[in-house]
């Protein structure tokens, strides 16, 4: 069972209920709603788990319904003035100390959340526009067109060569990698792609291998603004690496007890691995256990 | 090796160029530049291929270059007053009679022009903004918000309940469907969630199934106008179906054999099947097949 980070929230999410305002304006009234604690987009914990608060009085376009959970409605504040939001190492040092369905529902809040202070203006009109359907998307009072938030497809993937005991998978490191640290290689798929075309594209414009046979592994939301990140395995037959010093400061090809030995912080390990709640590890991991 | 409809361009996408305004200029400029053919989104077919014209005179911000074929280049005309692109039967008519490849390159010339149709305001500031990077992108001269073209990822599933010739499949059909057509379950994937979320939370949506086990089968992109659908098939354990009437008019469980046979137009088939383009025609055939 494969469960990578910002997986496995527990919310339902209540999809009916954002398009029926009475349903949810009763469901924010009904007594125990809650309100996510979010400051500038840092959670507050309680418990190694998200913190929450009483719901408090607020204009339907000033709160996002996350869903439910055991039926409790559970709420992030739509601030209208709020700017994007911005990495921090403070906010990674946190997130890890919650298990991956508490890093879910964090990761739903802040991509709305990041969505709404970025899109408070129509594409289509220019117009400012308004939240509706319980935080879920916007609508410009100008044009009428209607906007959802954005989730932009990212594919993650480690080309592979050789079979069983000779197998290795190629990683690579990006200058503004922590040191010694090398993931898998990863780029936006763009429009008019598959993700086996993006797959492709990226592996060879970046470390110039040609892929053969690929496979999916497994998908991870990441909130930073709002990724959806698709990881897979491309066989290549040529282990020729041509790398594009634009986009990797280097590449190397990496066995089996190599991953393993990274993971176990062994002595004498060739590199540092992907963070934990990075699909990347899932993805070595997964790779190191015969996917 | 499943090849599902609009996948598989010649094209280069020729990324780096579109980085480097010196070069794109120099690659419009030299003999063999072509245009897309296209009239209101409709293309022009040539020999059963899509048509080209000579690159005509066009400033840098009236032109998308797709990428380039034996490296020609070949570029799509960004129309400043043009509307967002509309469904077309006759579009779908014709479409039908190219192979999958030329189908992708329309699709990314097609999702690029309608993203640039809608999107010529700053969501961000509501400023009028302008294409650079070859057309790949948008920037606003006002905040300097780069916007960047969208693509929406789409769960599309089977729900299989049993195994080996037991084994039967979930389709539905939506009210607009055509006549007697039935096809595979779908929904857009939200902001926060995992492939295999949206491919459990969409089942139990649409028809009241708990997905168990969930694999992944194949992707396509949809240029309508700008989705990544994502195919999979979910193990269920209870077969008990409860259909939301919003979403689908009819569901029903079928097996290898009534697929053949809706694939085949055999007499007494219990369904049509989806158009050979949609990937839910892949999945289903990929599905006969073992998948």
């Amino acid at each position: 069972m494969i469960a990578p980070g910002f997986t496995g929230s527990p919310l339902d999410r209540s999809e009916p209920i954002r398009i029926d305002p009475a349903a949810e304006i009763a469901l924010a009234a009904a007594p125990g709603a809650l309100l996510l604690d979010l400051e500038e987009y840092m959670p507050r914990l309680a418990d190694g788990a998200l913190g929450w608060s009483p719901l408090p009085a607020l204009a339907p376009e000033e709160r996002v319904l996350l869903g439910t959970i055991d039926g409790i409605a559970r709420y992030a504040r739509i601030d209208p003035h709020a700017k994007g939001a911005r990495r921090s190492p403070e906010l990674f040092a946190l997130l890890t100390q919650l298990p991956a369905g508490e890093m879910a529902t964090y990761a739903t809040a802040r991509s709305l959340l990041d969505w709404h202070a970025r899109h408070r203006f129509c594409a289509n009109c220019g117009a400012a526009s308004q939240p509706i359907r319980a935080g879920w998307a916007r609508r410009c009072p100008s044009c009428g067109t209607e906007h959802f938030p954005r989730t932009d497809p990212v594919v993650i993937m480690l080309a592979e060569h050789g079979t069983a005991a000779e197998a290795r998978v190629l990683v690579g490191r990006q200058p503004m990698f922590d040191p010694g640290r090398y993931s898998a290689l990863a780029g936006f798929l763009e429009v008019g792609e598959s993700i086996e075309a993006a797959v492709a594209r990226e592996l060879f414009e970046e470390a110039g291998v040609v892929a053969g046979a690929i496979r999916y592994v497994a998908s991870q939301p990441w909130p930073f603004p709002s990724q959806l990140m698709i990881a897979c395995i491309a066989q290549v037959a040529d282990d020729t690496v041509k790398i594009d010093h634009h986009e990797l400061e280097d590449a190397m090809w990496v066995t089996r007890g190599e991953i393993a030995a990274a993971f176990n912080r062994a002595e004498g390990a060739r590199f540092n691995p992907p963070a934990p709640h990075a699909i990347a590890s899932t993805l070595l991991r997964a790779w190191v256990d015969g996917a």
